[in-house]
């Protein structure tokens, strides 16, 4: 049963390979070792890949210390390379590459996968053509299956929970610091963790910062305070912006709020199977437009998410690729006003023939003050 | 004045380079950058890099956006090559490459730099020939320089300190994790960070498993408790073991203890300039042999620190290279009796002309009793 997910998985990639002309891709980075067997470790200073042929299953090529982890990877995958300290793996990718016909063939190879070890392919492949290939599997990744739905909508639960405990905090006597541990803590206790560094907790002026680096900054009446962060589920990333006012919100961020979350809601809208990525994002950015705040709106609109935090497809001006139907990928238009205060709304959706659908609970149609 | 320190070690790296026959190298970490200009930033999707040739001035290549941060580098090296998002590398990689001499010429790289940067290289550089460049910096980098040895103490004081609150939590009432959170908001204080992962806590039997990951089990009267972590300051590394007995310890673990501390002493006794990096390992291997315990010592000695935690000279049998005036590393000897408790005793060594200088407080002679 799972063992044809994965399996599935592959094919989908052959597919996307054998369109592009590309003879086999060396899977070496633990998400994409994770998304194709199940299986991954942390990244090692040892060489080790999962092999994808063009047809056919893959096979791994790992160093002695992971042979038998790797063994029970779900897929099922053969370890049939394994290589020794002593020996170093040139042996062993000498055997490999003698299996299969790569000689001169086109390799493709996962964009962030240390140097030195494409240095090693290349030296044991002089005459093969190696080439980038994070598109290539992104394109595939980009579409979630109903496993990796299911992953997703646990992570957004996660985290809608663990916002919770930061609210907790949102008052006087505690400071941006204090809302990022109780989340932290929240998150840690459900089994989860961090997708993503510490959680923004940006208060009062800070909030205008977009990656506002959270501090000891006390929280104060008045303050508008912006929390981002997002939790994680068996390898799944989830992202969710809240914003709350200390005490009642001034009529002005009320006013702001209201522009980013039209903005949210037209963008959210506009998110259909078909549609063009940048059609997102240039909905959400005409109502700040029509609004005379297009200036302090200062980043794309949003990000495709998964075993990654940010992956394809990117919600951005200039990226024509069309949307589809199990795409993930966050809305979070903002507001900055340099010096007094910010706003940014942010939801992970999922699309379905029907539109986008929230894997968080709904934004707050206004400001929540907390009182 | 700091210009020279950066131009000092700009020449060292030159040196290594001519006598290994390397026309240029390519700093594209941020470690390395760092090192080679005092300035960074977090790694990057775009291609970015510090560009040093054989004889003369770095320069920087570099993607638009950080083109003015970048010329604050307080090395003074000059932004040279700035590329648009909109045009992409290659045509200021082309630039690039022909006011240099570098069309066949030896080009070094970092190891951990992503491939697809490489694949970058390779395409507008296709006669020249690409090799690691890890050890060559890495060579150069574990010879500390005044300035750096300042760091390090700064960073052993602020660990030593952060030391202190977790061992405020080391009671009964408190977990794993309390511990291991009174040591990080301790170090985020003092604005420092976490070198690594979360601070290792392993109490009781979990203590048996040298990399144990912390969790919610709480501590108990006659626990033994490891506790493993580092501070940074300024990107430069610490590390620290220590180990506490909730209550009386055990005439066992008294004894376990005893066996470690000779073994560090001994190892740090051997380390001076001029001696071979494995004599140090089997130093404190062969106190834990001779006392019967040599199968449960399952790790190397120690491992080389400073804006990495875990660079050369690493502390291990097989090391033949010598030890020279500047080297910092840790001294780490351990015995872990599975499924009863583990003892490691860790600090952070500087060589002097006349040894090993420890950068953290003394490690205590008895095991620490918290009655």
């Amino acid at each position: 049963m799972r063992e044809d997910l994965f399996r599935q998985r592959v094919v989908s990639l052959q597919t996307a390979m054998l369109a592009q002309g590309v003879d086999a891709f060396f899977a070496s980075t633990p998400v994409n070792m994770l998304y194709l067997s199940g299986f991954s470790e942390p990244p090692l200073e040892r060489l080790m890949f999962l092999l994808v042929p063009q047809q056919g299953a893959p096979v791994w090529f790992v160093p002695a210390l992971s042979a038998e982890s790797t063994a029970t990877n779900p897929a099922g995958w053969q370890v049939r390379y394994v290589w020794h300290d002593s020996q170093g793996p040139m042996q062993a990718l000498g055997a490999c590459v003698s299996d299969f016909p790569l000689e001169t063939g086109v390799i493709a190879v996962d964009d962030e996968m240390p140097a030195g070890f494409l240095l090693m392919f290349q030296e044991a492949l002089p005459q093969a053509l190696f080439r980038r290939g994070a598109e290539l599997v992104a394109q595939v990744r980009a579409v979630k299956d109903a496993t990796e739905l299911a992953l997703m909508r646990e992570a957004a639960r996660l985290t809608d929970e663990s916002l919770s405990a930061g609210l907790e905090r949102c008052m006087e006597g505690y400071s941006e610091w204090a809302v990022a541990l109780a989340i932290q803590r929240a998150l840690y206790d459900a089994g989860s963790r961090l997708a993503f560094g510490i959680p923004i907790v940006a208060a009062g002026e800070n909030s205008s910062k977009p990656h506002h680096t959270t501090r000891h900054r006390p929280l104060r009446q008045g303050d508008i305070v912006v929390i981002d962060f997002g939790g994680v589920c068996e390898g799944y990333c989830s992202d969710i912006t809240r914003v709350v006012s200390i005490g009642p919100a001034s009529e002005e961020a009320q006013k702001v709020y209201q522009v980013v979350y039209e903005a949210h809601m037209r963008a959210r809208e506009t998110a259909k199977p078909g549609v063009p990525a940048q059609e997102v994002d240039r909905a959400a950015r005409r109502v700040i437009t029509e609004a005379g705040l297009g200036d302090y709106f200062v980043h794309r609109t949003g990000h495709g998410i998964g075993l990654s935090v940010h992956e394809p497809p990117y919600i951005v001006e200039g990226n024509t690729s069309l949307l589809e139907e199990g795409h993930c990928f966050t809305i979070e238009p903002g507001i900055y006003l340099p010096g007094k205060f910010g706003i940014r709304i942010e939801n992970v959706y999922t699309l379905t023939e029907h539109g986008a659908e929230s894997l968080n609970a709904e934004p707050p149609i206004h400001i929540r003050e907390i009182l």
